[in-house]
């Protein structure tokens, strides 16, 4: 007998685990970020989207809750490779003046992920009917897009003019 | 004698082989996405973006041309990674109605690594005055920008729709 054929509901549970995954992976890397960083508004600025990624997690958790699936994640390939470009940027320019600048675009292109992911599981709830859930990912969706806001006044005010300097 | 201390000029050239591999990268999975999926028009989509990929790609020549390297790219993992999750979903949801918002949603997760790559090419060329650069690389962003909001609205107003039918 085939396999069920799979859902958009199976597609939705999926790309929860995969950005469950994703939130837990960016919250070990941006203490080593913010410890790696020169600059103190950069340092802040992770440092906030760390207590933000706890309550990212805590909103996925009642999405779980919603879909009635238990909350786990899943290997996340895009991520991994996203951690991997930041990781080989603070190695290579560990003793550099643009470090700050870029740890920081790493950073953004990490949220740039994740405001994807968000605004897709957003569209997809809509369309299964998971009504509380669209609130949920719309709040961390907005925190994203703010954390990405912020990194580029920051890139454009400071990072970038110490670099260059 | 200790290598020269990195600067910010070296961080934009690592960044522009990054993007220029993800570029040639995605030129290559475009076609295959193209052929995957259901809806002509998320097709017709697909097919227009590979022109205008083949244009990201003379454009970054001519960055490479304007700060005096050969234009060349270097192993991208952020691409791989996403390039990995967009074929994994092609697989596991081969027979699915699911399947045009899977790869319409892998696609955009590549456009906003994109974005976010190219914003900040633009910052720092305009902080090393580059300035012949940045009309080049802020012609592609907008092309960027426009596919992943083309994408949206083709995910809202059909392929969404088919797979929770």
């Amino acid at each position: 007998m085939p396999a069920k054929e799979k859902s958009l509901e199976d597609l939705f549970h999926e790309t929860l685990k995969d950005i469950y995954m994703a939130e837990k992976r960016i919250l070990t890397a941006l203490p080593k970020m913010a410890k790696a960083v020169n600059s103190d508004e950069l340092r802040q600025a992770f440092e906030k989207h760390v207590d933000e990624t706890e309550g990212h997690l805590e909103r996925l958790d009642k999405v779980f809750e919603i879909i009635g699936k238990p909350a786990k994640g899943k290997k996340c390939e895009a991520i991994e490779g996203l951690i991997a470009e930041g990781q080989e940027i603070m190695k290579d320019f560990k003793n550099s003046d643009a470090l700050d600048a870029g740890v920081l675009s790493g950073a953004q292109a990490v949220e740039h992920y994740e405001i994807s992911r968000y605004g897709t599981l957003i569209t997809w709830a809509n369309e299964l009917g998971h009504s509380d859930a669209v609130p949920l990912l719309a709040q961390t969706l907005e925190e994203e897009k703010n954390t990405d806001a912020t990194l580029t006044q920051i890139a454009e005010s400071t990072v970038n003019q110490q670099a260059a300097a």
